[in-house]
């Protein structure tokens, strides 16, 4: 944990801002704070900013908030065929940590039928796990998680109005292009991973004519998560290029 | 399981090899394989190849073998401090997944004693678990693994004759040099990644003064085991891109 992050409706209007659980736990028992310390605070979805204990009180912790600047919104959107559970499990607060705007989960012919079963595809089980990616990488901005079960009516019907990533590559491990270079210089990026066998022809077919271009990361096969991780990250070091940062 | 491996002594002079352990159940209720099938396969540090079902015999699987090229030694080296047990765990088979010739694991101020205790450093775990991440990236070159624990020793008197990487980085968080541009487009390449709470001022120092160029990944504080995938990853395709592939 890099940041504490607060819900905007605890900060009362003087700036002061009383945690008593998880987080107090955070600051007691592993960044040991003493009243006078400032810690890295954040609002979910707003300002990052610096609290400064003002007491402490058994396991209840008051902190005196200022606030600076809120981050950009992640410039990458990921289009993701719902993974095995165990791999979702591990993904959430990956994907929150290396930056993603929007979430779009979706069936797809090689996605198997009860991995939408999966309490991992309800808020209240990952949200908590995306908090903990954005702890970790110092952001405040949730991703925008939506579920689609029906395939060529998101990418035909809805994917427009989801996203308006003017860049959008599918990694296909045919594909000879490394996401480097398959990645357009443009504002946001859409990125698709396909489910553990891969979009199947109609799939690959209906994305190609929505304007996504394949990329892949060679000839090693990676697990669905590693190849997540790896494909998320080489498209912000891609945009990081582009823009000359 | 992208391919299946043998060990070279299971090989019989006449390119038979029975198998009746997991990968004998593989074959038989994950791919369903049935005589006269091809299956990928492949000689542990030798040569891929083809095994056609010759016979099946209750949970007993012989195959006749083909065997064609040995792939390369991965062209990266990771300098890796000790991560928790449980970072660990998740890293080994995404390692020999992602493609590493040698992984020499330090010891590191911020490393804790008691990581070392750990049953995930006996090769008897951890080789499953590289040969794990070779079926699946279908390769058959076991990263080579060492572990020291005198990190100063390592580096001034083992490192040159464990590796031979002429381009060497440093995974730096307070670095804005992108790995895509760090990476000197070298025959080899040693990536270091330091532990949990970062390589301190001395060991940088000393990695600095043995040719270590810093490299980040931006702003965000990744997890260590995400960090290394997306590191391993970045430094993967800098060599591909330096190399026209």
């Amino acid at each position: 944990v890099n940041i504490v992050l607060l819900d905007a409706s605890e900060a009362t209007p003087d700036g002061l801002v009383t945690v008593d659980d998880d987080r107090a736990r955070h600051l007691l028992t592993v960044l040991r704070v003493s009243p006078g310390q400032p810690v890295r605070i954040g609002v979910i979805d707003g300002p990052l900013g610096i609290g400064t204990v003002r007491s402490i009180d058994g396991g209840i912790v008051t902190l005196a908030c200022t606030f600076s600047e809120t981050p950009e919104r992640p410039k990458v959107d990921l289009l993701l065929a719902v993974p095995r559970p165990k791999v979702l499990r591990r993904l959430w607060a990956q994907i929150a940590a290396l930056g993603v705007g929007r979430v779009i989960l979706t069936n797809a012919a090689r996605v198997e039928r009860n991995y939408f079963d999966t309490h991992l595809l309800n808020e209240s089980t990952y949200r908590p796990l995306l908090l903990e990616g954005l702890q970790q990488a110092r952001d405040t901005r949730v991703p925008t998680v939506t579920i689609h079960r029906q395939f060529r009516k998101l990418i035909e019907d809805d994917l427009d109005t989801l996203t308006d990533a003017a860049s959008r590559v599918v990694a296909d491990p045919a594909s000879r292009v490394s996401p480097l270079t398959g990645v357009a210089t443009a504002r946001r990026v859409l990125l698709a991973v396909g489910p553990e066998g891969g979009w199947n022809d109609f799939e690959l077919g209906l994305l190609r004519s929505r304007g996504f271009a394949s990329v892949g990361l060679g000839p090693r096969t990676l697990r669905s998560d590693t190849a997540c991780v790896a494909l998320l990250a080489l498209t912000h070091e891609a945009l990081r290029a582009a823009s000359g940062a």
